[in-house]
């Protein structure tokens, strides 16, 4: 690992301080992660010299880090879809991701995303990513089997599924287990170093941009084997350090939000370098405030069959939804303690197979037994379970819309687990803002005017995906190779 | 007025291509709201030259628009709290103020507006601010009387009580009716002109800071009668410019939340245009993302007696809450309608005296009937108010903790409004995000490095306000009046 570094990312250096040029290159790509991969293949493919920086002593990223989920569809459908019978049309993709990213949502770049996602899947299968043509029918949050796709968001979860005809668009990486990410990092990674344009250099602390004076980014200072070298990029930077979660004091400042009692996960990189660098030039950072938040309360997926409640006994949401969802949806509660309540019978393998590892809050041969341990007031989980066990009989969630496949009558015994933040269960966040760029990559100032030279992608760029209310897994990393692939293609575009 | 100008106050100008300085003096003050006139006496008091450039005809800003009130107090109380029988203790002060500002607070701004909250008071007086010494006992967003001290924020109302002694610290003008910002201004405004070192330029728009190759902020270009004028400023530039709630992209880029359903408060120039210039220069735009939200739901005060419902039927707040944190609620409310629900006795004189407007939503001569005619669930609102008149028959909200005096029984016949952002209630908000500053004033880049010679104070710079949930009346125009001061004293002492 490169040391610590004191020069100021958030510090452009003018050209006319740069003494000499030590390494040239057309397209300086900082980050060797999923964007950066894939932006370097493309702009190799393209015809451009590349040179990546990556901190680490190798590749990966986050990107390594994930599962590896890529959300792709539309366009009748990806070779997966199709082949597992489903005909995914871009305008049902179309709608639920503007739904999904709500008001701050980037029509242009989502309608970009969706019109070629099926040839972006094309594009993964060339260089080798290996997909399964396989249905995973169970809700999971990641599939540990081999299967090529899954459902992984909100997709048939009310009022998503109002606002668009569900389709599965997770696609899985053919591989047993939890390792779609380091597999992918692999394959892109190799084709990286078969290109004889492309060279990574490891160990190497991306410092801060090289900007003239008519505001053209005309490279990078980097820092390798102790040396600060300029590097001219003849053609663009492209900034792909990932986000900021690892940069406690930037979360505080920008998305307090994550610091009430949700943990960061991300690699030790994303320290919110990349985006100080764009922001050092006038790029436009937004969307910074929000942040993934995951309440991973399935598998088992038993869970989906209770009941969130507050600490007044209250329902707040459907429990169908994606994990990210019911994340946000606690955060906003007016609540110190949220529970989810099930029977014994659905409570099942949790103690083995959970990721949430929330502690058990209370337990109770009747109704009335359970509320005393958890301090509710007399008679109001009652109420709500009355009322739930009502709608259960009638097939019909009256209140919250959790679909009819996952309404089932609660009695006792019960049992109830602790979901809030901080008092045990895993509930990680990442963060969701980044540069603001055109879907070609280029980052914008505040009035979407483009910093010449400058691109960014990945998690580095704000992109497809804004809240966590809205996500669903495969979103960042389809996110980031898409991103990374434009960006590398645009800057080997552009004339030297 | 100055003419929009094309001219981008993301881009700052280099000191090397000014050919000459049309203007100079010490401080260049951009705005004359309260912030600017307070930033413009203490600099002149201090012995600098000043500069006032508003865009407008007049002085004002969104003071003027305002009701005026002051939030101050602590250090045993000012004048107007003593004689009212309030003692307030500034830890107490701190402690609110600390809860207020939740996770994103800035201890150290808050630290010092209330440490030194009694000699603003103080120095209000001195420049002839008047303020009477007797309290207003009814609850209300604004006074009308020209009563001198009202609670006008959380303080008595969950949680806040229990975090810290309840004091009231509104300081109302000493007028009747809603005329506080007016007079307020043309005080600041009489105190502006009396002072032969600061010359006030209206219909001058401030285009752009000028900033010199070591990053210093040296001046500013301003465009008045036409011509661009480069203004030296020798010991710095102050923007005071307002917020950005009249830009609507900058609204929806940086707080999408303010998109959904609610209008826009201020004046005209709130355009952003301060924060961009300090952005230009490196300055950290912070809290962008949070605002004001108000649902003015009182008057009258017996609206207080009502309870708020999402369309579950589900109580979600202690009612007894300032008006802005119930907008706050009720904008994170899972819910497509929001009610209150009174009895007509409590909708008393709705009609007359409210400044929301909700519409009637519904009434019934038995919940059962209201339910019915709001379309919720059958039972759900029955349930609702049964707890909440146990409730009140016990005298103790047992699940939103509302003050023991707003309990009272809820019976038939029944009225609900229509509380839902969008339906008709005018439902306001202002942005509360701006530059990153030291209390001092000084503008600082994402490291907390000051850029030498640039200040902001008031909505351009990010104070001690930081959340609807948390907000007061007298929040604003306290920490856009001290912080003016503290900018205005900091600048005129800098070496130029």
């Amino acid at each position: 690992m490169a040391a610590p570094s004191k020069t100021n990312p958030s510090k452009a250096r003018r050209s006319s301080d740069v003494a000499q040029w030590d390494l040239e290159t057309d397209v300086a790509i900082v980050g060797f992660g999923g964007a950066g991969g894939c932006a370097a293949i493309e702009a190799a493919d393209a015809g451009a010299d590349v040179r990546i920086f990556e901190l680490a002593s190798a590749s990966g990223g986050s990107t390594a880090l994930s599962s590896a989920e890529i959300y792709m569809g539309g366009s009748g459908g990806t070779r997966v879809q199709k082949a597992t019978g489903f005909e995914d049309d871009t305008e049902d993709m179309y709608q639920f991701m503007m739904a999904c990213a709500g008001p701050q949502a980037d029509a242009e770049k989502i309608r970009l995303y969706c019109e070629r996602s099926v040839e972006h899947f094309n594009w993964l299968v060339d260089i080798g990513v290996p997909f399964k043509d396989s249905f995973h029918e169970e809700r999971a949050i990641m599939c540990l089997t081999d299967d090529g796709l899954l459902y992984t968001g909100n997709e048939k979860a009310w009022p998503f599924s109002e606002q668009a005809k569900p389709c599965p668009r997770g696609h899985n990486l053919y591989i047993e287990g939890d390792n779609g990410g380091p597999l992918f990092m692999k394959i892109v990674t190799e084709n990286v170093e078969k290109r004889e344009r492309i060279t990574v250099h490891y160990e190497t602390r991306a410092l801060t941009l090289i900007q003239n004076d008519a505001g053209e980014i005309e490279g990078i200072v980097i820092r390798e084997n102790q040396k600060e070298l300029n590097v001219r990029a003849r053609k663009g930077v492209i900034l792909c350090a990932g986000g900021f979660v690892m940069n406690r004091e930037m979360v505080a400042k920008y998305a307090p939000k994550l610091t009430m009692g949700t943990e960061p996960i991300g690699n030790p990189g994303d320290t919110g370098s990349g985006i100080q660098m764009g922001m050092s030039v006038g790029g436009a950072a937004i969307n910074m405030h929000e942040g993934f938040i995951s309440l991973p309360f399935y598998p088992p997926a038993s869970m989906t069959f209770g009941i969130a409640i507050n600490d007044k006994g209250q329902r707040f949401i459907n429990e169908d939804v994606y994990h990210g969802r019911l994340g946000d949806f606690v955060l906003r509660q007016p609540s110190e303690r949220i529970y989810m309540i099930l029977t014994v019978e659905q409570y099942g393998d949790y103690e083995s197979v959970s990721y949430l590892g929330a502690p058990v809050a209370g337990t109770g041969d009747t109704v009335e037994e359970l509320e005393q341990e958890l301090g509710l007031r007399a008679g109001s989980l009652v109420h709500t379970l009355a009322t739930y066990n009502e709608d259960c009989a009638a097939g019909q969630d009256s209140l919250f819309h959790k679909a009819p496949e996952w309404l089932q009558a609660i009695e006792p015994p019960l049992v109830a687990l602790d979901l809030t933040p901080g008092r045990g269960a895993f509930v990680p966040h990442f963060t969701l803002g980044g540069l603001d760029t055109l879907p070609t990559g280029e980052v914008v100032n505040l009035q979407r005017e483009t910093i010449p030279g400058l691109y960014a992608a990945g998690r580095t760029a704000c992109g497809i995906v804004r809240r966590a209310e809205g996500y669903a897994s495969g979103m960042s990393v389809g996110d980031a190779t898409f991103s990374g692939r434009l960006a590398g293609l645009q800057a080997a575009k552009r004339e030297a």
